[in-house]
């Protein structure tokens, strides 16, 4: 078991340092800076934040293996009795300066009370500020064609919760174009076992740099005006929303007294939020307000 | 009893009025904007809102006066089995352009499901970019002048109330340097008539404008650098945090599905996040970070 723990560990240190490796390059300029910590209750992590790059205007990639005793609020939440807990993961988000690169987000993680319950969750999933069609469709084909395979099923089960996970319900829109969103995997309810639902989750952590490399091709040297910046800035203040109102892996970094300089690491560098501001009608700021809704068969 | 709730709405109403009047003469220039919405559950409210005045950056003052059923979340919340509500109340935040003038933030508020559920609740505090020990002094003393009139431990009590409510746990700092926070004032728990409570709530409000324009004209003209620009959105960003993260009204807002661009007009109009921002030693936002301290005897 311990053996299994520590396994997880390795694969998504690896996972982190391949994926910074890929950001620096596709970035061109900008370097990650790594920060060692460890956690008062056990364990520790290694964050690595690029800030002011030529294409990220800042971007965390984290990896963190923690252990320790769970508060009462997330024994509740989860349901369970068992005190000590072991999590493993690889959290990113990046925010690009340029408003016309998506933000993206992609998390896997291990998590373990004991033999009988423990399980695998993560996902990935886009948030552009401008959705374009035919991006969006690139990214969940690759997303799919991961999940794919693995289980006919994964793509098109775990592509309906990302809809209902990366949702800003007080605003009726969802965060972004979704991708995909699972949460405690096993084998119980894969037909894997436990060494594939980790090479899943390695999978998953895979599909990131080359991806978000070619979106950030497509897009990085377009041209945009004073006021799609501050339509981006905009935009931002809904990803805050989100991840301060909903996101259960920012609560439960809060809750277990994470390092917090890491869990808000996702937050923007700048966020704005302008009074009840709406889109002109057919303008490309309305355009993706439309599509930002559950249920849009991307593939 | 619905005299009762009327007489409270028009009361408050009335703040509204004066705090607007006299935010537009200290700000020289702004002018609010007013909406009148109504909620599809039952009532409404008048938002009013300054955008890039001469000293406010961006400010509201809400009205609203709302009633309907009650979430389960909300009743299992408050512990109540009661479904139908009426709350009205004021709420107001401002955010000044100069890093040298402080956010604040009032709140009055009633709130009813029967003859025997009912209460007052609310608060004022200040939130300094940079403390100025006198000015918090003086703002305490204002504070304290009002609770004496009505009872000699409100001040006490409620200034601790608010240590403990303005608080942002995972940074373990307050939100500024406090003032007063009440919640679920009846008769039983104060000595006072619900006429006398409803005037303490009123003159709670009219603390407001004669204060903070009183520290809107200590500082406005004072002189900033870029660096302490970057502070106060800094800063701003913490405030987010607090009122996505804890803060009750906002959650009830959100919950109840309240007019949501009322809800969140206490969000900046530009907030920022740097990474693991440490201020030097000895500086002025060194010693700011300080005074955000629980427990301060500012009077």
């Amino acid at each position: 078991m311990d053996n299994f723990k520590d396994k997880v560990a390795e694969r998504y240190k690896a996972i982190q340092n391949e994926i910074c490796k890929a950001l620096e390059k596709a970035d061109g300029s900008g370097a990650f800076e790594e920060e060692l910590w460890s956690r008062e209750g056990g364990g520790g992590g290694c964050t690595r934040i690029m800030q002011n790059g030529e294409v990220i205007e800042k971007g965390g990639v984290n990896f963190s293996a923690v252990h320790g005793v769970l508060p009462e609020s997330v024994k509740k939440a989860f349901g369970v009795d068992q005190a000590e807990f072991f999590a493993t993961g690889v959290s990113i988000v990046i925010h690009p300066k340029n408003p016309m690169v998506p933000i993206i987000h992609m998390n896997i993680r291990y998590f373990e009370l004991d033999d009988q319950t423990r399980w695998f969750g993560g996902g990935i999933d886009l948030t552009p500020h401008y959705v374009i069609e035919k991006q969006a469709t690139y990214f969940h084909q690759q997303v799919k064609a991961t999940c794919d395979l693995f289980h006919p099923n994964f793509y098109s089960k775990f592509k309906k919760q990302a809809d209902d996970y990366f949702f800003i319900k007080h605003r009726d829109e969802t965060r972004g174009v979704g991708g995909i969103f699972y949460d405690r995997l096993k084998p119980e309810n894969t037909e894997l076992s436990w060494d594939e639902i980790l090479e899943f989750s390695v999978a998953v952590g895979k599909i990131f740099a080359p991806t978000y490399t070619e979106l950030i091709n497509l897009n990085k040297t377009k041209a945009f005006t004073e006021a799609q910046k501050a339509w981006q800035l905009q935009r931002r203040s809904r990803y805050v929303e989100f991840n301060l109102v909903y996101d259960s892996g920012t609560k439960f970094g809060l809750e277990t007294n994470g390092r917090i300089e890491s869990i808000l690491m996702s937050l923007p560098p700048q966020a704005n939020w302008v009074y009840n501001y709406e889109p002109l009608k057919d303008s490309e700021e309305y355009k993706t307000l439309q599509l930002l809704r559950k249920g849009i068969d991307w593939v």
